[in-house]
């Protein structure tokens, strides 16, 4: 998988409408890296979702109908007429020093201490603080341990990386620590090069499940027994539709091991890609010097905003303005679910975040499932996109971030239908 | 100087006022690539021009008089308005598609033939196409061909991605076209893997030269000859002070080898970070799916008004008054050094961009007069930050791009009684 070449040019984007195939003239010039086999579950699902005729539960991108669209461009008129020159200037690389500040306090008071502005480093989304965090650890074929499922985007960014994903079973309480220790054991006795354990701890894409308290633990202890870094990828974490936050396992370790990774894109806006990472100073500093020579710095206005928006409690507003309008939604989805899916037929119940991950029965092929729910202009995401091991044959993804309740209905009572 | 460690922590930047070593605890789990000895000068200029004493003529960044911030603050609202939930979305990886188009008419009338919106990907700055182009084409020690002196950025990004930079003169016509025939043919005769050549063709950084119209032939010659990809970075491209446009290397090429780099940091706002790659199809299809895992697109708000700036007619009646704003402060320069500077000191006279590039006596030492100058409160930046192989002791840059005439005046009396 890691380094096959690709047999055909990778081409433009299925999503902007350029259609048909692109010779990789100068593939006899491109770097090893740049060939590898990746899995272009991002661009199929964009494909889906790009066809207007189709309902789809396939993307997870926000709902735009919760953007806060008056309350930004009034705070950047704001912001322009009183400091227009630094929005619009460069900045220092890791970030607005205000920004940092501000970001050091929320996250002390989320139960990171010790956290200060030195542990902060503003990404152009926290995309970029994963691939940054890879190209610090990953050299041609090191480990680093992911569940099974987990999101493609961090499993895709350590391949690019020339990194080796290695799998361990998710289930309803996030990934087995137990299955994850036996499995660090095997390969370390082995000899394999172990960096790291790649984990997304809350209402976890693709499961919607939840890493347990016990499991926080454990999965620390096993980063310091095997000495590793946790990179603990945490996008949907304000989005907690019940009950109370669980410690980040950026709180619970106590040797700086784990690289935290946030993001604005789902509870204030994606479109201005900002993220941050929270690690260890020796890390940030290290992350800060590649992306001199990556991009430089995160682009200004968005980090002005998200330091307004800090600063005069509207993030904090927002969020539960999003809880409420995704908890409907999810709440919705489940409702669908029981209506109109068969026995034998099961899914996960997330406690927050965007999805809701289905499995058939064990001989079920929901690649089939697939073909025969676009013929009726459905589209949902192949759960083996998420399986590092090309599993998952009987699983999909469905998200109720974006379609509307009319289209939710439909799309379900169809796959319904399909199913029974 | 290509992979030997760093003998300690790089800490965080200088630039944000956190002083002090900072430990690389981990470093023993870190890749080799980010191990790699960076040239810090970006980092240099960034703390001698956080000095607010300093009478700086180091730093390269525009100058925020003339950037257009009413014009901004008031598009940004008509865009919010009109389209908030698309400005704030996520959008495709290569970038808006009306934008993609708007920059290939663009680029056709500047004489590329044949662009059209597929050959167009938009990053988040120029930088970033840059390192995705180093990332597509550089393996471990892989050569690219450089100017000496060139742009650190650019050979920071390619020591970054493992490569190696080997320099070729550079006078007053640009990058020596003859030297680099004759170092192509020693590198390819003794096995070596070259796979491009850097170039910025316009008032180049730092010296301020354009590459002549028969070297443009030549290098593209040279080229096709030797299998190779040009990397032609050109962000100072639009402010030119006199004369013609020369054609761009990408517009000379039949072949379609040459990956032109362009940004707005120097003629709209560098904070809103956006850049653009004109390149095959199949090269642009590449860096999009390396783009996809590392920022998955480019910021949304930078694209809409950047779109409707081209659109308008805003982007060309700010070039031209970019360019009257900077040709006067290079004159103003130019005036200075005549009436200040001694005799056997020798400077560039640039037709466009930021910087002048001065030569002192064989003999003497620049890290010898910045040490003097900084005593004296006065900055600039030393050659050598722009020689791979160490060379240019005797050179150093100054930049007319930030400094008011006042200080540029002082500054340059200053440094002209230090030389006598």
């Amino acid at each position: 998988m890691k380094t096959s070449p690709v047999s055909n040019g990778s081409g433009a984007s299925p999503s902007n409408g350029s259609a048909g195939e692109v010779q990789d003239r100068f593939k006899h010039l491109y770097s090893r890296g740049s060939l590898v086999d990746q899995p272009t579950a991002i661009r199929d699902i964009c494909a889906l979702v790009a066809r207007p005729e189709i309902r789809s539960l396939a993307g997870g991108w926000p709902d735009p109908d919760v953007f806060p669209i008056e309350e930004t461009a009034a705070l950047f008129a704001e912001l322009m007429a009183k400091n227009g020159a630094q929005v619009l200037q460069y900045g220092p690389t890791e970030g607005l020093p205000e920004l940092r500040l501000a970001l050091a306090e929320r996250m002390a008071e989320e139960g990171m201490s010790g956290v200060g502005p030195n542990n902060i480093f503003l990404t152009h989304g926290s995309a970029q603080g994963m691939q940054l965090a890879v190209q610090l650890l990953v050299d041609q074929g090191d480990v680093i341990m992911v569940g099974l499922p987990t999101y493609f985007g961090g499993t895709g960014a350590i391949m690019a990386g020339g990194g080796h994903p290695v799998g361990v079973p998710v289930d309803r309480d996030g990934m087995n620590t137990d299955a994850l220790a036996e499995e660090l054991e095997r390969l370390t006795s082995n000899g394999e090069r172990v960096k790291g354990i790649y984990v997304v701890p809350n209402f976890q894409n693709p499961m919607g499940t939840t890493l347990s308290p016990e499991r926080r633990k454990r999965l620390v202890e096993l980063a310091r027994q095997y000495d590793l870094i946790v990179i603990e990828d945490d996008p949907y974490h304000d989005l907690i539709f019940e009950g109370e936050h669980l410690p980040p396992l950026k709180a619970i370790d106590q040797e700086d091991r784990v690289i935290h990774l946030r993001s604005i894109s789902k509870t204030y806006a994606p479109g201005l890609r900002l993220g941050w990472t929270v690690a260890e100073p020796g890390i940030i500093g290290r992350m800060a010097l590649a992306k001199q020579y990556m991009d430089a710095t995160t682009n200004s206005p968005a980090q002005f905003l998200f330091l307004e928006y800090l600063r005069r409690g509207y993030l904090d507003r927002r969020i539960a303005l999003n809880i409420e309008h995704y908890r409907a939604k999810r709440d919705f989805m489940l409702d669908c679910l029981e209506r109109y899916f068969p026995k034998g037929v099961s899914w996960s119940h997330p406690r927050g975040g965007f999805f809701i991950f289905v499995t058939l029965g064990p001989d079920q092929d929901a690649a089939q499932l697939l073909a025969r729910a676009v013929e009726n202009k459905v589209a949902f995401v192949l759960g083996r996109a998420f399986y590092v091991d090309q599993g998952g044959a009987n699983t999909f993804r469905l998200s109720y971030s974006q379609a509307s309740q009319e289209d939710m209905e439909a799309a379900l009572k169809t796959l319904g239908e399909l199913l029974s």
